[in-house]
Formats: structure tokens, C-alpha cells, sequence
């Protein structure tokens, strides 16, 4: 059975060495924020994910979720005492403000817990994961009165939350969605429609499930502009906290999936459910942006949060596993083989996963940290550079985590062989969950129209500019320095490249719109090349200094941070001068082939 | 539920316009081969294989195999009577020699059924696959006697075979391997051991298995020159055919695995049982090979057939799920919404699938057509050069096309968004089924060794010489060809990056034997790239000539071949320059860190 050990020491060197967050202690929501109190915090954490939630990970998996005949859903054996301790914890509101019972912490070490809680167990970890968005929605578009019965208590973890999003005909497209909204007296709204892929839509975790449902009031405009945001309580709030009577909402049937087996995916019924508005009407889909953009930050951790849990097994397993002599010579004589990890395919597939792994972590870092100067930084410049960097950022780090994560997952699986798609050995596990990770939330292909279509000159370009800053920045900064003279020469290369390529897509999409179509995954890929390249050099950079100032402690940590970084930057980065000549070969390869061709 | 379609136009295409098999007419094997026979065999072949295995995918994943109590297996239901028509029509013998029962025609055609096999049912066709792999080590290696006792039954598929190979501890390196082989009086053998992971090992579809096992002989040398291969059936057979009285050979489990669930993978206790040397003691691998290589050609041809598979019914949910408008403004004003064939990275993912699935088989038609100038070709520098073609084409096939076959189950998979990661709609199935291909018959890393370190230099470097002089060839027919400027050029740069590396291994891997595998991934990769470049430049060559020469009939198919060739050169063809690249960078960036640090 697969193990895991959540990375406490590389958050450590990103907030401490890399990003430095003791500059930020100005900040309001950072006043607070010791490195005493981090390394408190991320200890704790991952004694509940490596203790608790990952030893349920396979089990959840075998098991699965079951749909009884009333309707109810029994998760996985484990589960409940599991989310028990998460609740008692109070992990679910580490980042929430402590009005609501949260504890006010930044939402940079709400980040680490996602990705400790994912890489433990995914399916788990979602039933907060979206409880924790759909308050962030609520916070910020629902009336004081809603907050007031809901959010509390969502907070604490005693309520869980959902995104009821998708119907059978409408998923990308949201503006084809049909479940209805019928005005009552009394402010309150009449819900009737189906929804499905609902995560977590029923359970036995919590007493009260609170669905987020998006749905069309009567009379309302066609399309995007006529969708609304309801609340929509599995049972009716009592005004103590307490819940009610049972609400027409409920679960039609679960999916058998490829994977996220411990987690619930239902089929939602509203049958003349009560709802209440949540934000203005006929503006739902920008009342759920707010949770959206959540969830795509937290399914990019999610990537490589499976790729580190699929990297620490492929690579204990690389030590245990004797098989063939080096072909240096034998390395450990008195064995009847050498372990796998001497040979340098091994090494290949191990590194490939350890270095998208390593900076997919430190670019949900940085955003993490952007994200809490969006919140709270005190100058309105900053807070809008934030809100621009996280704009821009979201969907490469959705895609491009995810696919990252996917292919590490494949590939730690490779590491195993044979056993590899045994699954007892639960790394075929990691596959089939990490798989869902690039299709929800927005399929990678969307991501990719979103970057290109809105991100890439949103504001007059100005987040995609304060981004080739920051990397110029770095360029300067190190440009002397002969140890980083490849790292420099490489990620001067390849800005160049993703400017070239933005430029490109730019001038060429004004006279044919699918320029934006034919380029969107390629530009995807090559800003999340760039970002990881310019991640490395952060880290690199980081503990090159740290090696020089501070020998001695943690030095094989540091060294090993370096090695992965040169591969990095030898063997992955230069990619993206390839994509940016097949952007550059233009829209006829793709487009020429009329529909019935195929 | 998925469908199937066998793609019989496709290899009608290839054998008669791109390989032109009426110009082997002169090949006793080909004498009776016309295209009449062909396109009847094919028709026929697919008409079982799309009305009686495809509707048999799904259920058998589903139902998987079950073994019982007293270590029987049942496969899932329908498996036996499809077994039935499969055996009744004769088909496991279709490449075998008369004097066996077979129908003496060429590999060629049995690789068509081969793929529209797996296209429908990866599990189900390997009963088959493994039959006929050991029908093809015991025509090459058992004696007369055997060959009398086994080797009809099996071609008739009355009987089924297997390949037992891995122990736990030996997958890669069976020269680990511990089963024993005691001598006895009367010229048998005493076979004791445990094997994992054998496909098809016990299973209710036929009277009889007929083991393949490597076993070390008492006394023999350790390691690779101490292994022999025996054949151990299920049942004694009797001197008339029949069955007689059971052997020590059973199946003590079946594993859990990620998919091809209605194969029974078992393993397999040999207890004192009965078996028969194979070949000469201790040359047992040698022996195997034959078997081995013929899997390894048909695992890389299940590759692209779960492509295919996957690619059909994407496309078909392309035409069907409506979402979102064209970029370019509506093109079904009369629907809600375009079908997302429209969309641009839609097409560029249908596109990637389909190039890589058709590359794959006109590379393995023309490596069936060289098996078969292997088997029968009158001149001994033709056999030669035939069998030197397969020595270096067979790991490329295996690892590149099993590759391309799984991104392109996960490509098509993602085509139907969330609708994809649900079992009932059959795309997920895919994506796991394609992932075995990966990894056994050798690890797709294995292969990248063996093309590197065996196959590069073989035979003084002739058969890749060769490879090049056909692809030179080309270019120089087509060098004038302004329709196939950026197709020669491709080409051409493609063919020099793969020498350059080519070149740069042999030179540097004196000095550094690790060099050989830092670079073999990247160099079976780029192999691939200029094999399918090779095989778009034949495939697009003919669909012209046809154009040019017979327009009218098929236009719309051989110009979706132009167009599907032209994505390949335009998008995919360039990564060489990549690959060569990354191998230059040499050994540092993978061997450099510490054991100790993974």
C-alpha cells in the first residue's frame, strides 16, 4: 500500500527562503504570521494527512461510495472518524475570518494544507475542499442574512458545501442550462431542475449539505446573461443554527468512475427545492466565479500534490526494487541486483515528476501569497497587481499542474512496472484520480481559451507584463553570475519565446479567430514551461544562497534542489521554442479538414 | 456504451496504394495472396470483431474474470461463446502453415486481425495473441514430437498458450529467476516454481493451456545463461489429441488490476509438474525470443488499435455534443450550440489520435510485409534485411506506438469532457486498457535499451543504414514535388537529427556507458518521429498519385489523409530537433545527484 509523508520542509524554503514572507509582516493578515506558527501549522497538518486521511486513500478507492434506496450515501469505511478529527480540528477554517470562526490565517498555508490533504487523499479532501469554496462565494456575494445561517457553520466543517454547476447537455457551456427558478412571496425561490458530476452532492460527513446551484428565473434572458446563483440547503436552516426539515434536494444516483471513488458523484434532483439568491439575479455565473476560480487554483494543487505522493512511492520503491546491474558496473555487489534507481531511465522518469512537482508547488506558493495581498494588502496598486497576477495565473496553473501531475503519476506508475498496474499497489490509483483533475473544473482545453482569450491582454496587457517583469527581474538580477549562466541563458530563451508567441497570437487572431483556438494549448503549455522555468530559478537562486551563507544545515536538501533545477532547466525548458513554431504554423493544419473528415 | 468499426478501408489503402503488395507476387507466401482474398479476409475479420467482440468490451470489464475455489476461472459472460465463433472460424491459424492446420496466409493480414481484434476487445484477443505467440516459439524451437503433440490443437485454437516469464523479484531481469527444472528419467521434466502476472493463465474457453516456462535447470549457470524453456500443459495430452490426466500447473490467484479486466491474469504454482524442454538447455531466452518478439510487434499494434478504438467514438462525440459557438461565429444556426468538431483544440486533440493511429499501422504493415520476406523470401540478403528490419523496428513499434496509443486514449478521452471520466461511456476503459501496453512484454524503457544498446550498432549499424537509405529514397523521389516541399524538408531534418544522435550515442557511449541510458528514451522517441514521418511521406505520396490518377473514387478519404499528413509534419514532426537536443546535453543533469537523494 502506497505511504505518504506531506513536504513540510520544502514549504518551509518556499515561504521562508524563496518568497520570503517575513517581508510581508506590514500586511494585516500576515501581523500574525510567525515561522514559528507556520512550521506549528504544517507539522500539525501533515500529521493528520500522513496519519489519518492516507491510510484510507486505497480502502476509499476498493470501497467506494454507496447510493441506498432512500436516497442517502454511505462513504467509505474510515471516512466519518476521519472527518471527524478534520472538523475538531478546525483545519476547515484556517484561512476564514474569525467572525465567522475561522482563524484568520493567510491563504497561502490554506494552500499547503490542500495540497497535503490531496496528495493523502484526494477523494477525501474534496468534501472540504468544496465546502471551503462555496464559502468563499457566499463571503463575498451573499446577503448578511444568508452569511449568517450558513457561513458559520460551513466554516467549522459541522455543514459541507457543493458547486451544482453542470446538466446533462450543458457543461462547458453553461449558458444552455435549463434547471429553473420560480419566484415565491416571500423572497425565497422554487428550484426544479437536474444536475450532474456533483461532487460530494450526498454524504453521511456532515448533518447539512449546502449546494451552490446555478439555475435560470423565469423570464430570465438566453444564455450566460440570464443565470442566476441559489443556496440550496439539503435541509432548511432553523434560525439557531440548527437544521430543519428536509429540502427537495436530492441524490438520483452516483457515477461509477475512473476514479475519486471515496468521493460521492451525484446526480442532483431539485424538485420545487427552496432556494435563496445568492448575489444579483441573472449574474449567478460571476457570483460563482469567486468559487470557480478557487476551485481551479486548488485542482492545479491538487496536480502535483498526486504527483508527490505518486514521486515518494516510485522512488522508495526505486531503492527496494533489485533489478539488472548499472550499466557503470555493479553498484551494490553483495545484492543479487542493483536497486532500479541506478539506472538512468529510472532516473529520468523519477527527476521528470520530482521537477513539475517542485515548481507546480512553488508557483501555487507565489499565487498563494498573491492571493493574500489581493485580500488585504493596504495600497489599491498592489491589491489589483495581485488580482491581475491570479487572472492570469489560474488557468496555467490548472492546466499545467494538472497535466504535470497526470504525467508524474503515469510515470511513477512506470517506475513500478508490472506492479505498477496491480492495485494493491495503488499506483494505478494515482493515475485514475489524477485524471479527473484535468477534465473538472474546467477542462484543460477551456483553461487554455481562457489564457489566450481573456487573460493574455486583460487590462491592456498589464498582468502579462508585471509577469515578464518579475522574470526580467530575475534575469538582472543573476546575469553575473557564472553558476547560473545556462539557467539565465535558458529563461531569457524562453520568455522570449512566450513573448514572441503572445505578440504572434495577438496580431494574427484579429483577422481569423481561431488563431486563438489552433495556439490556446501550445501558449498554455509554454507559459507553464516559463513559469516553472522562472520557479526554478527562484529556487535555485534561494538555496544557492542559502548553501553559501548558511553551510551545513540542510545542505543534501539544497544540493538535490539544485541538481533537479539543472534538469529542469537542461531537459524540460527548451521546449519552448518547439511550441512556439507550431503556434507559428497557423490555423490550416487544424482547420483545413472539413468536420465530416472526421 | 463505445462502438467499433474495423478500419478495413484503411488497410486496403495501405496494402494495395502505399505498400503495393501485388509487386510480391513472386513470394511463395504472397502466390495466393490477391486482393480479392485480402479485402474478403478483412471484411470477414471485421464483421466478428465489430458485431461479436466490441459488444463484449464494456460488460467484460465490468464482470471481470472470477477465479473459484478450486482455482478454475470463469471469464465474462459472453467470452465463451465469442471464443466459440472466433475458434470455429478458423482464425488463430490464419498465418500458420497447412501442414498445421492453418491457412498459410501472411503475417501481414494476421497483423490486420490482430488489430481489429484489440480494437474491440484488448481482453478478449489476448486468449489469442498468446496463442499464437507460442505456436510461433514452438514452430521455431520444440521438437518434431512436440510439435505434433501441441502445435495443432493450438492452431485451431482448441488449446491456448501462454507466456510465464516474471517471478516477483525478476520482471525485467529474469536472469533472478528461480523456478527449478529437475531432470527425470524418461527425458521429462520436474517443474517447481511461481510465476506473477500470467495472462490467460487459467480460463474456461478452452479444453487445454499450453505453458510456456522459463525454469533454471539443476546445476544450470546463474543468471540469463542458466534459463531453459519448457512447455508445461494444463492437461497431459494424450498420443490422439485428446486430453489426459491433469498436471501440477494451477492458478493460485488472479491480481487486481487497472484494466484488460477480462483477461485473467494469474498466478500461476508449478508443483512437481510435467514439462518438456523447448529448444537446447539453457537457451531458454534464446528460445523465447521468438515469442517475445512476435508480442512485442503485437503489443505495439494494440497501441494504435485502442487509438483507433478511442478516436471513433470521440469523433462521433465531436458530431454530437453541442457546445459553445465556432470562434468564428455559429455554424448550426438551427441548434443550440456548434458540435465542438468545430472548435480548434477539439480537432487539434482528434488530430494527434489519428495521425499517430494511422502512422502506427502502415509502420506495422510495412514491418508485416518484412516478416513475411523474413519467412519466405527466396534470396538470403532479402530474408536478412527483412529480419534485420524487424530486429530494429520491433522496439520502436512496441514502446512508440503504445505510447501514442495511451495519449491518444487520454486525448479522445478528454474529447467527451466530464461524460469521459464515467465507466458506463466506455472512454475511460480505454485509457486503462491502453496503459498495460506500456509496460509488459518489456517496459516501454526496456525497449528504449534495447534499440539503443542491441539494435543501433547491430550488424555493423546495417539495418538502420538501411532504414535510412528507404527514407533517403523517398526524399529524393518527392524532392522535387512542390506539394511535398515542407513534408521533404521535415523529413529531411527530421532524418539528420536522428542520425546526428544516432552518432553522438555510438561516440560518447564508449567513454561512458550511462550515456546509453540518459539518451534512449529521447532516441526511441525521435526513431518514432521519423518512422511516422516516414510512413505520412509514403501515405500522403499515394493518396496524391490516387488523386491525380483515379479521382472520383475515395477522394474524401485520401484527402483526409493529405490533411491528417500535413498536421503531422506541421505539428509533430519538428519535436526531433527537440529530442536531439536533450540527448546532447549528456549524462550530468540525470546522474549527477545521489542515489540517496531520490
Amino acid at each position: 500500500m502506497p505511504t505518504y509523508k506531506a513536504p513540510v520542509q520544502d514549504y518551509l524554503f518556499l515561504l521562508n527562503d524563496v518568497f520570503h514572507i517575513e517581508r510581508y509582516a506590514d500586511l494585516p493578515c500576515y501581523a500574525d504570521f510567525s515561522p514559528d506558527l507556520v512550521e506549528a501549522t504544517l507539522t500539525e497538518a501533515a500529521r493528520l494527512c500522513d496519519n489519518v486521511l492516507a491510510p484510507l486513500n486505497r480502502t476509499g478507492d476498493s470501497e467506494g461510495c454507496v447510493r441506498h434506496d432512500d436516497g442517502s450515501v454511505t462513504t467509505p469505511r474510515g471516512f466519518k472518524e476521519a472527518y471527524a478529527q478534520y472538523r475538531e480540528g478546525g483545519w476547515n477554517g484556517l484561512k476564514f475570518p474569525q467572525e465567522y470562526g475561522g482563524q484568520g490565517l493567510p491563504s497561502v498555508l490554506a494552500g499547503a494544507l490542500t495540497e497535503f490533504m490531496a496528495g493523502a487523499n484526494l477523494s477525501f479532501s474534496m468534501y472540504g475542499g468544496l465546502t471551503r469554496g462555496a464559502v468563499a462565494a457566499l463571503l463575498q456575494h451573499a446577503s448578511d442574512e444568508l452569511k449568517r445561517k450558513f457561513v458559520p457553520k460551513m466554516v467549522s466543517a459541522e455543514w459541507t458545501g457543493t458547486m451544482n454547476l453542470t446538466e446533462a447537455h450543458a457543461g462547458t457551456d453553461l449558458g444552455l442550462l435549463r434547471t429553473r427558478a420560480t419566484r415565491r412571496p416571500d423572497g425565497s425561490f422554487t428550484i426544479d431542475g437536474t444536475k450532474i458530476f456533483i461532487s460530494a452532492g450526498e454524504h453521511d460527513l456532515a448533518e447539512n449539505i449546502v449546494h451552490l446551484v446555478l439555475a435560470r428565473i423565469e423570464g430570465a434572458p438566453a444564455g450566460t446573461h440570464g443565470i442566476s446563483l441559489f443556496v440550496v440547503p439539503k435541509f432548511m436552516p432553523t434560525d439557531h443554527g440548527a437544521v430543519g426539515p428536509r429540502n427537495a434536494a436530492s441524490c438520483g444516483s452516483i457515477e461509477h468512475k475512473m476514479g475519486i471513488h471515496g468521493n460521492s458523484t451525484c446526480v442532483m434532483n431539485f424538485d420545487g427545492a427552496t432556494g435563496w439568491l445568492v448575489g444579483e439575479e441573472n449574474r449567478g455565473l460571476n457570483a460563482l466565479f469567486t468559487m470557480m476560480n478557487e476551485a481551479r487554483l486548488s485542482t492545479g494543487v491538487h496536480g502535483f500534490a498526486i504527483g508527490e505522493a505518486a514521486y515518494q512511492n516510485a522512488a522508495a520503491y526505486a531503492h527496494e526494487r533489485l533489478q539488472s546491474r548499472a550499466l557503470t558496473g555493479r553498484k551494490q555487489a553483495d545484492k543479487p541486483a542493483d536497486p532500479i534507481v541506478v539506472h538512468p531511465d529510472v532516473r529520468r522518469m523519477l527527476l521528470t515528476v520530482r521537477a513539475t512537482t517542485e515548481a507546480g508547488r512553488a508557483l501555487a506558493v507565489w499565487t498563494g501569497i498573491q492571493s493574500d495581498f489581493a485580500a488585504c494588502a493596504v495600497e489599491p496598486e498592489v491589491r489589483e497587481q495581485a488580482e491581475g497576477h491570479m487572472a492570469l495565473l489560474t488557468p496555467v496553473i490548472k492546466a499545467f499542474c494538472t497535466d504535470m501531475g497526470f504525467n508524474g503519476a503515469v510515470l511513477a506508475q512506470q517506475v513500478y512496472g508490472g506492479h505498477g498496474y496491480i492495485a494493491e499497489n495503488g499506483m494505478e490509483q494515482f493515475v485514475r484520480d489524477a485524471r479527473i483533475n484535468q477534465i473538472y473544473e474546467g477542462a484543460n482545453g477551456i483553461q487554455a481559451m481562457d489564457l489566450v482569450v481573456r487573460k493574455l491582454d486583460m487590462n491592456g496587457g498589464e498582468p502579462m507584463k508585471a509577469f515578464v517583469r518579475e522574470v526580467e527581474a530575475w534575469l538582472q538580477r543573476n546575469a553575473g553570475n557564472p553558476a547560473f549562466a545556462m539557467h539565465v541563458s535558458g529563461l531569457k530563451a524562453a520568455l522570449g519565446d512566450l513573448q514572441q508567441a503572445g505578440q504572434w497570437i495577438t496580431t494574427h487572431a484579429g483577422d481569423d479567430p481561431n488563431v486563438f483556438g489552433t495556439s490556446a494549448y501550445d501558449f498554455l503549455n509554454l507559459f507553464g514551461l516559463v513559469a516553472f522555468g522562472y520557479m526554478w530559478g527562484r529556487m535555485c537562486e534561494a538555496a544557492s544562497s542559502r548553501l553559501a551563507t548558511a553551510p551545513g544545515h540542510g545542505d543534501t536538501y539544497l544540493s538535490a534542489k539544485l541538481a533537479v533545477g539543472r534538469f529542469f532547466f537542461e531537459r524540460m525548458l527548451p521546449e519552448t521554442a518547439l511550441l512556439l513554431e507550431r503556434i507559428k504554423t497557423g490555423t490550416g493544419s487544424l482547420m483545413d479538414l472539413p468536420d465530416e473528415a472526421f
